[in-house]
């Protein structure tokens, strides 16, 4: 470790009082993006963002957009080293239900837990504000020290990921030249555990997809026709049931193309650091991995791609019972896809699949809800291997790389807007309630977050 | 035909348009079981038949339940004769939609169709208040003419049909006694066209069962568990949508025991009726007979079993889209029975079949809503053929022996709790509208009803 290094994450560490009281000023402004009536305060978390980066040194602005604004800020004191382009969010979700909550989502409190662990418990705590602030403060320790940062930095928060963010390629689009930079970096993931940091370097795609099938008509007595009258429910049923097979495998012809394993190593990083199912799946009532033989629970989330029913309705659904044989049914489906399947290859396979499966007097239409590709950092990309570094030296323990089963749409439109890849790395624990009442966020991932940061940013310097 | 019979046919003639306007009384009063609000309409329906039938002669009165009247009454003029007891229900579904009526379902009125074909307009037109009367006009023919019936008639009319019925059964049994017959007729069901008249035979039973699959103890985010973590809407759909195979049977083992086809001459009959699935279906938008191979559509409606999903319901149902795996899936099934299968064996068949198909961290809970056997009236019983010989005469067609799909619980209760079996013959057409707005009841319907029971009671005093 260099004397200069050491020196900023001292500063980190002395500065911890106000970092917080920072993160707590931001915390108060409750920045819902979904509700109108917050428009304001998101324009306000905006503002003193903006006044934050630019009482760091950097040129900021808000920026707007037709939404909530952009805040832009870059910081070229550096004298060399790749160029940084850090995105976070601003806004937040809604607090309801309310009642749930033990104390005002916008009044952060210190609370100290059962194993002695402090968390700051607010909304926006974890997602995305204490995370956000983790890098801005690292910034701060890194120009109190040395009056420069390690590295060129721009910085983009957006106002509405929490509510489409329907603005942000269109606005990356529009500023590609101002915003391209060697690396992205986000900090919205988290940790496989309280104490092994990770950098997540895979996000499964989604392909989403409506189908209702149409039979009779109007809805028949069930009496009156029921054998001799198609029934699309039950069509519905066998088709979907059929999607994947005994073993848990997809069965749609090419379906698995282009697909691959994660790297070996990776793979035994995971089944170290999750070597029983039954303990993985033990939070939420399973115990069994239901997906394809051979895999852990883990590997089939973070990196086998699948098929899902998210939704089934048809026929009479409420209390009691009505013989009814229905005219209509309808699902909405969904891929989960790893890098090496084509979302349309993939929606086409399955409208195929799904209309040969159809007997007379039966029609299908299908809806699309949204094409995502999987996304994969390249495990000897130039900034990985020094940031899983800097991350192993300040928690002591060997980074792991990890994926994630969701879709962050962020790395794609960075991809796409700029050509950017992102790097994306996080403190937050399972077990933060992001989305929920009581979100919380422990005082060691804002603490360990800051100093994380200090070290990447370090380590970045000098890559490439 | 019999001089005395030819005069009391001549007498129903006559007297059409005084039948037509008792009709018409009995049609304005509404009679809706279903709303509280039409209580008194109900108990006034049930005097005004009860001083209808008090002023043939009949020994009348309204007697109690714990929900709306039975009216009762007897006629012991014949001086011989088996017994029958005529069963029909005065009250009424509800109206709504209202804004689809042409005219208040309470001003009974007159149309002409494009056909030339007159039809009377009211809700309980067909249902029931329609064929109810056609007995009661008969018996009044009859007494008119001769002063007495030909056989015993008693007759029970129910004011809960339309909702729930729950008190006949046990009005029934209460008066086994007083009510015990020969032989039952019910005036509700239709004929297969037009031109040919009929009676119902056979009946199918039902088995309604409710499925719920409960997974993991709360709604899962799709993206951070799907492939892992089982999904109760895929594994009901796998398991529904093997109940029945590619050839339309259902494939639980026993299922069929105990089942036998209709007796070759029937089928032979439904055949010359309804040569054509496709013509079958065509009024309700389909083409093929989607049940067992090597059956009619008529034949699969009327004569087999069969496996229904009356509806299915599970994760996110509204528009848009949501990439949530849920932690429950539920589904309305029935199985509709002919004679010989046991209720509550194909039930446990059923249970047995979705507990065995479920894997690990898949729990299943069944709640029951019913069970009725199929029923079937002896095609060598004593009074089926006098009373299809008298419908041969009436229409100048041969009449037939036909099935319907659906159930008519009072058949099953009047066989429990009076041990007697039932003849199911009406006048209605499958274009009635009964229970949908403008229902409706051919003048053809009500003049022929009447003179069909004019003859049936005649046949059937001789009969034995």
């Amino acid at each position: 470790m260099t004397e200069s290094l050491n020196q900023v994450l001292a500063q980190a560490d002395r500065a911890m009082p106000e970092s917080l009281e920072r993160l707590f000023a931001l915390l108060r402004i409750p920045s819902i993006s979904a509700q109108p009536r917050h428009a304001q305060d998101c324009r306000d978390a905006a503002e003193w963002l903006s006044d934050e980066l630019a009482s760091l040194g950097f040129a900021a602005r808000v920026a707007e957009t037709p939404g909530h604004p952009m805040v832009v800020a870059h910081d070229d004191s550096a004298p060399h080293g790749p160029h940084v382009l850090f995105y976070g969010h601003y806004d937040v979700q809604p607090t309801d239900p309310a009642a749930l909550w033990h104390s005002d989502p916008f009044r952060p409190a210190i609370v100290k837990e059962a194993d002695g662990r402090e968390v700051i418990v607010a909304r926006g705590a974890s997602d995305d504000k204490g995370q956000l602030m983790t890098f801005i403060e690292a910034c701060r320790a890194w120009k109190r020290v040395h009056g420069a940062l390690p590295l060129k930095v721009s910085i983009i928060v957006e106002g509405e990921e929490e509510s489409g963010g329907a603005n942000l390629l269109p606005f990356l689009k529009a500023h590609a030249d101002e915003l391209k930079a060697d690396v992205a970096m986000i900090c919205d993931t988290g940790m496989p555990n309280r104490t092994t940091p990770a950098i997540t370097t895979g996000l499964r795609g989604l392909v989403g997809e409506e189908v209702t099938i149409d039979c009779a008509t109007h809805d028949l007595h069930s009496g009156m026709y029921g054998n001799a009258a198609r029934n699309p429910i039950e069509l519905l049923c066998g088709i979907l049931g059929k999607v994947r097979d005994a073993e848990g495998r997809v069965t749609l012809p090419g379906f698995y193309d282009g697909v691959t394993d994660a790297p070996a190593a990776v793979r035994a990083q995971w089944k170290t650091l999750f070597p029983d199912d039954a303990e993985t799946l033990a939070p939420v009532g399973l115990s069994v991995a239901a997906g394809e033989r051979g895999y852990t629970a883990v590997e089939q989330i973070w990196s086998r791609p699948t098929f899902e029913i998210n939704g089934i309705s048809g026929g009479y659904e409420d209390d009691g019972f009505k013989t009814v044989l229905p005219a209509r049914a309808m699902a909405k489906v969904s891929f989960r896809l790893v890098p090496g399947q084509d979302p349309a290859r993939v929606r086409e396979a399955f409208r195929h699949y799904v209309r040969e499966s159809l007997p007379a007097d039966a029609r299908v239409t299908f809806a699309s809800h949204g094409a995502s590709s999987g996304f994969a950092v390249p495990q000897d990309g130039p900034y990985l291997k020094p940031a899983l570094a800097a991350l192993s030296d300040e928690w002591n323990v060997p980074a792991v790389s990890i994926g994630s089963g969701g879709s962050i749409p962020v790395v794609a439109e960075l991809k796409e807007a700029l050509g950017v890849d992102s790097l994306l790395i996080g403190f937050a624990q399972s077990d933060d309630r992001i989305h929920s009442p009581n979100e919380q966020y422990g005082l060691d991932s804002f603490h360990k977050g800051v100093r994380s940061w200090v070290r990447v940013l370090d380590r970045l310097a000098t890559a490439r």
